[in-house]
């Protein structure tokens, strides 16, 4: 075990990035926290993720095999890193790079495009989607990088097995296929019909949607609260999808 | 204006303990905070909340009448009042008084029974069960208070239009009428009949549910992942009890 205990240590500083969208981006590394969900990585490796290194608290035990890189940091550098209180040891593991289409093509099942910039509100979306089987998920610029620390917890691990691309901000999104827009106004979700391929795209709580060409808009209607939270309204759209697909 | 800048100041101490279930208790009070849902509240006042005060912050402009009790706060002190960082003056309104019956009559139409210690997810539950019209919530011992301030943020407002009871502990419940759970296995959503009224109890995320007497269990079948974060799970049930009792 390698000993961490300087904040000014090259791998501690790269590590502590990793909290924020821009570090993710730029180090391809993310930082997997909690007991469950890192011992289940363990026990079951996903594809597209490789091991990078493990950081273990003070006094604490190694889960990797010796040879690993694996790395013991002093208990005040480990708190900083530890950004969901976890206490417990944390994998640095790969991000899969996310593929930035020119151009999109027709959508293939249920697709989402997603501003969300909150990760916590992110990783709830996802965990949602990956549940109602949603074939992938379209990240606008926007967006929370979907390995941010926050966004893993909320998602409950679920941002691990769904796939993302990147595109540019919501406002310049072009439909292709069919594109649906949840909003306050627009056909009830509840006589709807899905159509098989489309994207579904979901507004910020603050500001909402922009005008967008080619988008048909639908709603869910409410009794006395003006809206939904943005986790809630595209959940009962995943599931109402389904089930009318079953998948 | 009563000027404040000492965190001895028995208001001030009186307004800090609010952001804990126990002072909300005890003082009967809680402190609506954001700019949105401080002048929605003085533009149309809610039945059963009194204005006690306005806090406005140092340099900040009152919202009510010269007569009334405004208090202006130092900026170190008003920060640890500002739980959610609205920046905002904020008022203190006096909780409405929940009763707490001995024995539960017959639910009528769709009453929650909640034992939500998390406030942010206590919040978003009452969020879509005013939206979908619950018609009031039980809530557990186990329960955080619904006007902590972040349920009221994540609530957006919408836990002053909810009615609630206070109950003992969600393993001591005993069903009248008619129970249903949500849980990971029973009955699935997508082919329940909903009776008119019944009770819906959540379960906690981590510990779930306790062994309950003459409760029907009913669960939510999804893709991959092992479970739907409660507010979700609850809004699809609640979101299906409407589509077939429309109100």
């Amino acid at each position: 075990m390698i000993q961490i205990s300087s904040s000014s240590n090259d791998y501690f500083k790269r590590w502590l990035s990793l909290s924020s969208s821009k570090g993710l981006r730029q180090e391809g590394e993310f930082i997997l926290m909690g007991e469950k969900l890192v011992r289940e990585f363990l026990s079951a490796p996903l594809n597209g993720f490789q091991v990078r290194a493990e950081i273990v608290p003070a006094g604490g035990k190694p889960l990797l095999p010796a040879k690993s890189k694996i790395f013991e940091v002093s208990a005040p550098l480990f708190k900083e890193l530890d950004v969901v209180g976890t206490k417990f040891n944390l994998l640095v593991l790969s991000v899969p790079e996310f593929s930035k289409p020119s151009s999109l093509p027709a959508p293939r099942g249920l697709e989402l495009v997603c501003p969300l910039g909150d990760p916590t509100n992110l990783g709830a979306v996802i965990r949602s989607a990956v549940a109602f089987g949603v074939s992938q998920v379209l990240l606008t610029e926007e967006a929370c990088h979907p390995f941010h620390p926050k966004a893993v917890k909320s998602s409950a691990g679920a941002v691990l097995k769904m796939p993302f691309l990147k595109i540019g901000p919501l406002k310049n999104y072009v439909s292709t296929g069919v594109s649906y827009a949840l909003d306050m106004n627009g056909q009830d979700l509840s006589t709807l019909k899905w159509p098989k391929d489309l994207r579904l795209i979901l507004g910020e709580e603050g500001p909402g949607l922009p005008a967008l060409d080619g988008v048909q808009k639908i709603s869910i209607s409410t009794n006395k609260v003006e809206s939904l939270n943005a986790t809630v309204a595209a959940s009962l759209a995943f599931y109402s999808y389904r089930s009318q697909n079953k998948i």
